[in-house]
């Protein structure tokens, strides 16, 4: 029997009796294989939490009762049970549904997500703001034990321990993030949850707990068999309790008895905060995702049957790949570069730099604050730190990038991967803001390449430079296929690139509008329009030399950049022109000022009205403005 | 007989013996209190740790031993012990010492620092750095208990824990950041340092831990008599040991044996990471810093035997008085305005909506990015938040304003004080970059009064707008001393208002920069020069149709800010003239890109060449030539 195809809300769910959550849950796993084999999508993540999410749904009485996801890769089940699952097959793709809960999709997401760590806070908002208005729905925050490594999460959790408001923090401890985890908080949780002697203890301790009366010469035996005396004595939770929660756990996450006696009790109560240390297993009951957790963590087409990737043709290496080996050349050649990475080293490409120099490399978890000042105290003792790190997770880090490196002019490179537009994971990740807020920063260096063999000549520039902070921002994805066996060559820093001469308009671009400007070229000179095509290479500092010799010469330029246009490249080349008071007329083509649906890129870029054509277009009306002046 | 005049370099402090140490102490005291009596400063933070400062320098190697100091408020004892007691007179001077640690100024200062919760991740950069390196120095970051409960200190904690290098971190406890503490941690703390019951059974348990064999009907009594049982045992410093560190303490901050003891100890012993629990008293020895240690965390002038600040004849209200009065009145009509305050209820002028409406206000500590996710979850549940915080501090925030209040266009109100140049602080609390960096938010409202009255109109503006994030920003200190008993007035957004009008120029200013366009315009008015002069109120969104009208009525514009010209306000309008293909001639007169030194704002805007005098010299200069295209 499908169940599954009658629940469109969880009123539903909650129709059904207890004894058949377990072949619903059954059922949504099978979906969402089926599903995610042929959409890509956070699998691994969303397979732990079935269970979980069921039983939430069916002890709170949604979406009256608030239940935050953090981050949101987990909650496609949730999408499934609250209304969606017949558009669920639209998931990331244009004009479909998000990968992520957006309160402007659905009722039941209380809280957009997309980040790490914000679920706390959020839901604390939440709480005391019913509190404020004398409603007594409750509030849940659903959040990995990764997450729960973030400054952001802590600062929530040390609020809402100090608070006395009625919340719920339900820790989803899969013993990985993304990657394995890393931090003391997340050694904890797996002492708590593997020390036997803890175990033992426990049971005793607890037992006793029930009968004081009673404690006596067992009790004493019990706590001299510990390791270390007293000291060492682990109490389950104790550091949750030390922060103001109640704590419960550790509960099987795939146990739907367990789960719904501790949520019930916790609901039925309605007092304090509370913390529920739910242990899951990512990618549960889909046996290639057991296997392979961070493959099947984000996951692009795949064959359900044997769990392999659909080979969608593409043969270019990815600008993440790219940078991963030109960091392992680089290591070799220079033995005071650190690499750093904020619990992406499989996404950031730089797994094979931790394989090839271990004592080198720093995992710091999702801590991108953390990553950036640890980078500035390692650069103060002369290492070379390159941090590795995705343009929107930067944006974490900005006033660590400011007062911590920038200040003092210290050495750290940023190596940016997902800068522009990221496409299926939509506005909280895409990119966009980068070139702005890191122009603001007084002494960086801002570097974008056009292509592979750029971006490798870029880190090795960087790594030469030793004038402080240098960025470099390159897009998701593969590059043009130039050759990435080149031996590095120094750029000169501020130095643009001239790629081709013309008489009539400049093109500039900086990084990979590279392509699209190239486009335009073709497209103008097809029309007879003779363009120079420059490759700007670097944001800033802006060689003043070279672009006074451009608004000389060109009546016209058209800037290309992947970014917003509020403070981005354009921006600043307006700015400098006007400096010098210069009258060239200027087009800035870029991301407009607003935020950006997910979906594919191309698809995104017609409907913004940003293809080479539209582009074209728009340069020869412009084109014959100017002439006619 | 005057030790501390023979101290020029802690190794004429390691000359000492011991028993000369605490006369010192009080010698640094009376020079303390004898100096910022006349230069103000951060004296109550500095006088709780004398006899830490000097513990550590007589312990430590220093400056080969590395010191990490979180803020740098505390840290004058270090200044003058460190060759800087001859110029500490010139404190936060204008071409004097900075008010923090800077590396720049001594190489005893290991990090330069001024916002909160970085040494711990600096601290392990410099140590992680040092065992790649082969090298064997210590390293100490010395941390307030308020600052531990910024995020970013956990995450450093979380990495530091993780890891199996020797670093000490000193905690320095003196129960209140700058006001009182707050969050969870903060109040473990103080229950680990008054729990008598704790305090009883440590003692006993750590002797008996000296000789395990003993253990027995002593333990199991003591263990008996503790309230609720084995579960609320509290081991001192269980915390911190669950996250990976050796705990010591907690120990007299102000004790010189204790505090020896335990630094030499663990600089003997150089392994692993260790956390000692000092507890101090801010202001400790001068009375009246110990009774009001808010007023004296950082003091103007005063007289040193009353206590009482000097008199500076300042009789207009300070911006933060107005904003804080603005909220009062608010309070009692919108009956859904709250105030959240990241540990700054008398620093932003929120003290009295605190005691008028306390359950309508937060102060959530050192956390400004939890200040912010947290606002967004109570405008999510109807109340209307608004977050009053320093311009630099909300640097911390970037990716919550962009992530968790723009995306949905939630309406969070952002009352930004210290924005602009700041004076004696520095380039840490300069609020040069808000503009810029907001300017990147889709969506955002950003705007800036000119004087007291606009602030007004404007909060209030903010309050009924209702369609998304709303950012106002204001100077530091005292206004124009407009009238602030108004009736409030909305103001439409988006509007300038336009105060003078003109012919030859418009000089177009947004906030406090008014003053000076206005003065500009009486020096171009005395040379019979006709100018228009602008209010912008406005530096997002930009009103197209007004200042298309003013592009085509205007040869020439002056913009006026205070903020960087990096993507700053005449950035936008620069842009807002290219999209409307005007050829106006725009003059941008802002703030360098770069970071600006401490003292006099006036010095440095002349310094700058900002001065009115300087700017209508450059106008008049520009006029000739414009006139004469």
């Amino acid at each position: 029997m499908n169940i599954l195809q009658n629940i469109n809300s969880p009123a539903d769910l909650r129709a059904l009796p207890v004894d058949k959550l377990p072949a619903l849950a059954g059922q949504i796993r099978e979906f969402l294989v089926d599903n995610i084999s042929r959409t890509g999508g956070h699998l691994a993540p969303s397979l732990g939490t079935v269970e979980l999410t069921l039983a939430l749904h069916y002890c709170y009485d949604t979406p009256d009762d608030k239940i935050v996801w953090d981050v949101g890769h987990q909650a496609y089940t949730h999408k499934i049970v609250t209304g969606r699952r017949e558009a669920f097959h639209t998931i990331r793709q244009h004009g479909g549904l998000s990968g992520f809960p957006r309160i402007s999709e659905s009722p039941y997401d209380s809280f957009s997500v997309g980040h790490a760590s914000t679920s706390i806070s959020a839901a604390l908002g939440l709480a005391l703001g019913r509190d404020i208005l004398g409603e007594s729905h409750s509030v849940v925050a659903v959040i990995g034990d990764g997450s729960m490594g973030g400054g952001l999460a802590f600062e929530g959790l040390n609020n809402l321990g100090a608070s006395k408001t009625a919340m719920t923090v339900v820790l989803n401890d899969n013993e990985m993030s993304i990657s394995k985890n890393v931090g003391a908080l997340s050694r904890y949780f797996t002492r708590v949850l593997t020390d036997k002697r803890y175990n033992k203890l426990k049971d005793y301790v607890w037992n006793l707990l029930g009968d004081r009366t009673s404690v006596g010469k067992g009790l004493r035996d019990v706590i001299r068999s510990v390791d270390g005396g007293i000291k060492h004595i682990i109490i389950p939770g104790k550091f949750f309790e030390d922060m103001g929660l109640r704590y419960f756990g550790p509960i099987d996450g795939h146990n739907f008895a367990d789960l719904l006696d501790v949520f019930k009790f916790i609901k039925g109560q309605s007092r304090g905060p509370a913390l529920v240390h739910v242990v899951t297993k990512k990618g549960k009951g889909y046996p290639h995702a057991e296997k392979n957790r961070t493959k099947f963590h984000g996951v692009s087409k795949f064959t359900p049957e044997t769990g392999d990737l659909v080979d969608g043709g593409q043969k270019k290496p990815t600008y993440s790949s790219v940078f991963g080996k030109a960091m392992v050349e680089l290591g070799g050649i220079e033995k005071n570069l650190v690499a750093i990475t904020a619990a992406m080293p499989d996404g950031t490409g730089l797994s094979e730099f931790r394989d090839a120099f271990p004592e080198r490399f720093f995992d710091v978890g999702i801590a991108e604050s953390h990553a950036v000042t640890f980078a500035a105290g390692l650069a103060l003792k002369g290492l070379k730190p390159v941090v590795a790190i995705y343009s929107s997770f930067l944006q974490r880090a900005y006033d660590q990038v400011m007062q911590d490196v920038a200040l003092d002019g210290t050495n750290v490179i940023f190596c940016i991967d997902r800068a522009g537009l990221v496409g299926d994971d939509g506005p909280t990740h895409h990119g966009i803001f980068d070139i702005s807020y890191l122009n603001t920063v007084p002494g960086a260096v801002i570097m974008a390449p056009k292509d592979e063999k750029e971006l490798r000549d870029m880190m090795f520039t960087a790594v030469k430079y030793g004038g402080g902070p240098v960025f470099i921002r390159y897009p998701r994805g593969t590059g043009r296929g130039a050759p990435v066996d080149n031996e590095f060559e120094a750029i000169e820093i501020s130095s643009p690139k001239t790629v081709k001469r013309g008489t009539e308009i400049a093109l500039i671009s900086i990084g990979d509008m590279y392509d699209d400007a190239l486009e335009v070229h073709e497209l103008l000179a097809a029309q007879n329009i003779s363009a120079a095509l420059i490759d700007a290479r670097f944001a800033k500092p802006l060689s003043v030399d070279f672009y006074k010799k451009i608004f000389s010469k060109y009546p016209l330029i058209a800037t290309f950049e992947n970014n917003t246009l509020c403070g981005g490249f354009g921006s600043s080349i307006l700015s400098l022109s006007s400096q010098l008071n210069r009258q060239t007329r200027i087009l800035c083509f870029g991301l407009p000022d607003k935020f950006i649906s997910h979906g594919d890129v191309a698809k995104i870029r017609a409907e913004l009205g940003l293809t080479p054509d539209d582009i074209a277009k728009k340069i020869r009306a412009e084109l014959k403005t100017t002439v006619k002046k």
